[in-house]
């Protein structure tokens, strides 16, 4: 017998999705909604792994709902579009990421900053205009909004164009919004997993001079012969620390774990800023005093606009700026998810969905 | 027979100092240096008194070397001025703020930001160039290099305009580095004391709608009354603080006691800005995932430069910008202290030094 999620809509879709917080994946029958007039329909060709589809599918954040279908990272081919879609036409190269919907008129939507909309609509995991679920990148085919549809140039290929449209625009946007995007710059990059990696490389296109900051003294290698990193400090060593310290203007911390602020604040010049993308469940310690004398920043930065993403994606494939991706067939998908967890890829696993995931309608 | 204070400049000085960590302040004979040719002396009018004052004297930082001569809210005459000082002359209204000396050669003096040089000389409590310590404004004069000296317009009373020198500037300063002085904006205010009265003052006079965050109810009829607050919230009453949640543009908290920050960024718009002026002791916890979801900055601010402290004295004397004060003679200043302690005072003392200090020579 056919499920809810079957019948809902009139196309078929097929993917992969989690039914409970063991967090496994399997295959799933479901529905999409016809195109809409201003939708675009895309055949999906690859789908990267982002560490929140990990959280999501166990419901680390407890905000799961099961059946998920991950995936917020999807780049295809545009198989159709509505009456009044403006910028897509069938065979064009797409992406859709972590956004395909928001409310259009807070101030954050008026100023192309969707991503800060109070009323988002997230790829996968969440309710839909219509009362139905929306399921993400690990299927066949996805229909949206032409708005939250990202052209990728043809000389982006689409496999390493997949991370860039969650992990390329989560570090892009703040490296912009907080001024960190000019040359000659000292920047920071803690944690060199997907987002880390990217920072890295945009970081680099812009002109900086960046330092990773890792527990990770095995990484150092390859961070600097492959990324091209120009400095790498171990947190653990005080000596390295120390003598790093006041030396950066500009911080992207990507960890999630708990994790000290204070040696951070303290590797800043005056005036610099510490950018936070990960989120520790529970609060970090705040120094306060080594912010107000030297007068620096914490912040947050959460992904970015749909404007903003489409300036980043063309930025990239004008400066090849591509993500490191470690391509694997959809049934791989589990073993990935635990390689994951140990931080176990460099940098980032993209599904080759149009090539290994087979519907069994 | 006179102690090393007394002899280890040519200029007799008098005043009043702490000796031990009782901070009880009593006469004190000391010694000021000839007028050197950048140096300019004046005959001291008033001292404010700061809550920074009351750490010290208390050696409540730890840092403390006794005996102490307070003061850094100085206004006064011009007595003398060396043979190469280029902006004042004999008679001018002057003032002293926070710092009598930098580095001149760091970038942050170099782009006029000496309170952020690493090597400041505060005005009282630390060691000169020379070697010898330096002594603040609770005494009947000072010298000090032009360059760390302020011009005070006639139109602006020395009584009220000493307060500017140290509250006006620490609160002046982050309003405009952060963006938070355009008319129109919604601007918070945590603690209402001499910082906090100052930051209203400031924010109004820029045009903002000013939100007084308080754990004292009976501040509010003051507050709205007669320093124009628009809207006053108890921190306590969470029906208020709901209602107000994603409200407002910045918050100005100079809150030392350790607080919780979670609903002050809670009072954040998308993109706001919590400026720490105060510096608790032990590290606050601070919840990242509300810095993310809004794009949200938490960060620090303490004093101004030079060149923005007189910006900010013209600006307050052209725009009625003027501290509430009660003005004490000198032999009330341990009471002064005591009642600081308890916040009792609305909302700074300032001590008139040029009526009631009487040097015993």
């Amino acid at each position: 017998m056919a499920t809810e999620a079957e019948l809902e809509h009139p196309r078929k879709a097929f993917g992969w999705a989690a039914r409970n917080a063991s967090g496994l994946l399997s295959p799933f029958n479901f529905s999409r909604r016809e195109t809409g007039e201003k939708d675009v329909r895309l055949k999906v060709l690859y789908s990267g792994v982002c560490h929140s589809d990990l959280h999501m599918i166990k419901n680390e954040w407890g905000e799961t709902t099961f059946p998920i279908v991950p995936g917020h990272e999807i780049t295809g081919i545009v198989t159709e579009v509505g009456s009044k879609v403006q910028k897509f036409k069938v065979g064009d190269n797409v992406g859709v990421g972590s956004l395909v919907g928001s409310c259009h008129s807070c101030q954050d939507c008026i100023d192309n900053l969707e991503n800060y909309c109070p009323n988002p609509i997230l790829t996968y995991g969440v309710e839909d205009i219509d009362g139905t679920m929306t399921y993400g990148g690990y299927s066949d085919s996805m229909v949206a909004d032409e708005h939250f549809v990202i052209n990728i140039p043809d000389t982006l290929p689409l496999d390493v164009a997949a991370p860039l449209l969650c992990a390329g625009i989560t570090v892009y946007s703040p490296l912009l919004y907080f001024g960190l995007d000019k040359p000659g710059l000292n920047i920071g990059v803690v944690g060199l997993g997907g987002l880390g990696h990217m920072a890295v490389k945009f970081a680099k296109a812009f002109g900086a001079n960046v330092t990773v900051i890792s527990t990770s003294p095995n990484k150092k290698e390859e961070a600097i012969q492959h990324l091209g990193v120009d400095s790498f400090l171990i947190s653990s060593d005080h000596d390295q620390m120390n003598a790093a310290i006041g030396t950066l203007d500009g911080i992207i911390d990507t960890v999630s774990a708990f994790h000290p602020l204070s040696p951070l604040i303290g590797l800043l010049k005056s005036h610099g800023k510490l950018v936070m993308l990960g989120a520790p469940v529970k609060p970090l310690e705040l120094p306060v005093f080594p912010l107000l004398l030297g007068r620096k920043i914490v912040a947050g930065s959460h992904m970015g606009g749909l404007k903003e993403t489409q300036e980043m994606i063309d930025f990239a494939a004008k400066h090849n700026v591509k993500p490191e991706v470690e391509v694997i067939p959809i049934d791989y998908v589990n073993t990935a998810m635990e390689r994951l967890v140990k931080a176990d890829v460099k940098y980032r696993f993209v599904i080759d969905i149009g090539n290994t995931l087979k519907a069994n309608f």
